[in-house]
């Protein structure tokens, strides 16, 4: 007899979460194993509380464009499960529901803290001796998932970040008039959002001029000199900069600019915000700062192809493995070849990947700090190669109807 | 004998700017009356240091890959050129540049201010009895120009805030949790940017909930009993702000914040952070507020075909006006019918335009002043329409090479 699976999604959204979904019920639908295929609406709280849309019957029209929609179809939590060694009644209740569904296995995309929650299910799953299936499947546009290559989400934000920074080169430039454009973007612990920056680069975008890491500590009088000195070659200069970006006693630059509204209440500005003053007093030279912000992984209209097709792979792929009667792993990618590119999709316990993080290595990062090597160039060109049309309706970008998620 | 042309563009950069240059370049190609075509870099700076770029042997590549390629490709300038009747040392010299390059005709493509330069050399050139003819066209993404339907440039920015917007929708409706975003859109005095925010919404994105523009006064007590309707109804509420919204007495909201670095300088943030604050203090929901920024200005890569086509038929048709003995005028847009949306190429005289402003008018905006009309949709709806084809190489958006403004 068939069983059936559940699937979900978790933690914070990207441009490629949805192809991975999509791959999941491609491959659920395509397999001899699994018949009804329940997405549980906001992550494994949506198998606590019942809540789930039935994805049985997707049809490919719905597969492809579920790839190219942003964020999550199937919304998202921030839940952390007990540990099983202080109550298991958190499982108990799931693993009923799984019993009362007829479920073969839970498939879970998501970063680290998502990894978390597949790591103690598949846990209990073994303490219970029971033959349900536990997958993770990564998502981060943070890149900081230990033990694979890279993850899915990361390529799309890639691209669009340094496609952005491309644009504000040829937006900053047009004056003749030196200036410096900060650029903040997403990445509190880990650079490598920061460091695909570089990619806006050619024969006459010389922008950025200069990046910084969270990896690396950040010397404001350094950065001062070094920002001066590329003043004196360029007339505009685009800096871009982690939002984790932070001195030697690791204070987030940040945190210094304590606002005060008119309550007195202090709010804390961004690395970018707090640059641009610093510049500004300190240079006396026109300067502003942009904050990429969420675009950066929502933004559908421009996603790499090279990361949607393998994020729908690692879905894909995940189903296949617990139809082999694997569990307890994420699914991941090694890669096989730099030129051309080719990488695989296997996989890897997922107890040695939760709560951890890859940072930027030393040898991505130049000497001075202020910049990404060859070898980080290397590492980032493959994954934002190829583009996604778009769909337009009325002159507006188009994705899947989402009303389940914003008629609540 | 042939005359010779110069084209220059002035003020800040749209994504379809370029597109005007295109077709003036297009239109000189084609005459009769126009041999070399001097692209004066800097605007009318360019001309008085003999900056120029030529432009007489465009290719048809060329051209299409300048109508795709944002912000300016001949560089801009901030420049007032004196009253006439204060000094005439300005004038005297651009004529006798003139004179020597044996130019028949000066087109300048810029916002209000440009316009004030195009009126101030029409009059000069009248006062001496030249024959030189002096023509203006229209853009800015503010789309403030008066004696115009709307402007070139503004179709594309306001394509791209309502996609952006639609994305927001998606990333912010994911998680089981209240929450409110505040957008800030650029128009410090008029409010038509912040109204395209409006096309995002379609049957499940209501997205953005509540829209302000400049043109009618703020009231934070409204603003914070608007936004509690709202949240009863919906989970995830978007707010669309101009960044230039202030109070009855005129006060920008962004001037009460005043931050204070740790050199004790005081900088202003903007109205989207403001209210950020304003939410979380008042009614301590999760809030965050996202700046467009300068990416609604030069995203190339999300741009409105009818906008670059307008576009480029305002350049055009100033060449052909000018080759009829036209001068003194800027092209402009009138909306000939609404469905089938059609819109015809004419001119006014540019003294009529330079220097004024054009505001949302009240019947657009909604009667609590937190939303626009179905007019106003009506008549955005149509700037909108279709797409243009982006070039990537390596994965990166591909525009035309500007090393003539990044190498210097």
């Amino acid at each position: 007899m068939k069983k059936n699976c559940i699937v979900a999604q978790s933690g914070g959204p990207t441009a490629a979460i949805n192809a991975s979904l999509a791959g999941v019920i491609k491959g659920a639908i395509d397999s001899e194993v699994y018949d009804k295929i329940y997405g549980s609406v906001h992550g494994i709280q949506g198998v606590l509380n019942l809540n789930f849309l039935d994805l049985s019957d997707a049809t490919p029209e719905f597969i492809d464009k579920l790839q190219k929609t942003p964020a999550m179809y199937l919304g998202s939590c921030r839940f952390k499960l007990q540990d099983m060694e202080e109550s298991t009644s958190e499982y108990e209740k799931i693993f009923d529901i799984f019993e009362q569904l007829n479920i073969g296995a839970f498939f879970y995309i998501g970063g680290n803290d998502s990894m978390d929650t597949v790591a103690k299910l598949s846990k209990y799953s073994q303490a219970i001796n029971s033959d349900i299936r536990i997958a993770g499947i990564p998502k981060t546009i943070d890149n900081d998932l230990i033990e694979t290559d890279h993850t899915p989400g990361f390529g799309s934000a890639a691209k669009y970040i340094a496609s952005g920074i491309r644009e504000m080169a040829y937006d900053t430039c047009i004056y003749n008039v030196s200036s410096v454009t900060i650029v903040e973007i997403m990445g509190r612990d880990a650079g490598w959002l920061t460091a695909a920056a570089a990619l806006a680069r050619n024969e006459y975008i010389h922008a950025p001029h200069l990046i910084y890491l969270p990896e690396v500590n950040f010397y404001e009088e350094q950065f001062l000199s070094d920002l001066q000195k590329l003043l004196a070659k360029y007339r505009n200069v685009i800096v871009a900069v982690s939002e984790g970006i932070h001195d030697e006693n690791g204070n987030y630059l940040a945190a210094s600019l304590a606002t005060a509204d008119k309550f007195g209440h202090a709010q804390l500005s961004g690395a970018g915000k707090y640059l641009e003053n610093l510049v500004k007093n300190r240079l006396g030279i026109k300067v502003r700062s942009v904050e990429i912000n969420i675009p950066q992984r929502c933004a559908g209209h421009l996603i790499s192809k090279t990361d949607i097709t393998e994020a729908f792979r690692a879905g894909e792929a995940a189903v296949a493995l617990t139809e082999l009667g694997k569990t307890g792993f994420m699914t991941n990618f090694v890669r096989v070849s730099e030129n051309p590119y080719t990488c695989d999709v296997s996989s890897v316990s997922v107890a040695r990947v939760a709560n951890k993080a890859k940072a930027v290595p030393r040898e991505y990062i130049n000497k001075d700090g202020n910049d990404v090597t060859e070898a980080m160039i290397n590492y980032l060109k493959p994954l934002i190669q190829g583009e996604v049309y778009t769909e337009f309706t009325d002159g507006i970008v188009d994705y899947l109807d989402i009303s389940h998620l914003t008629n609540q």
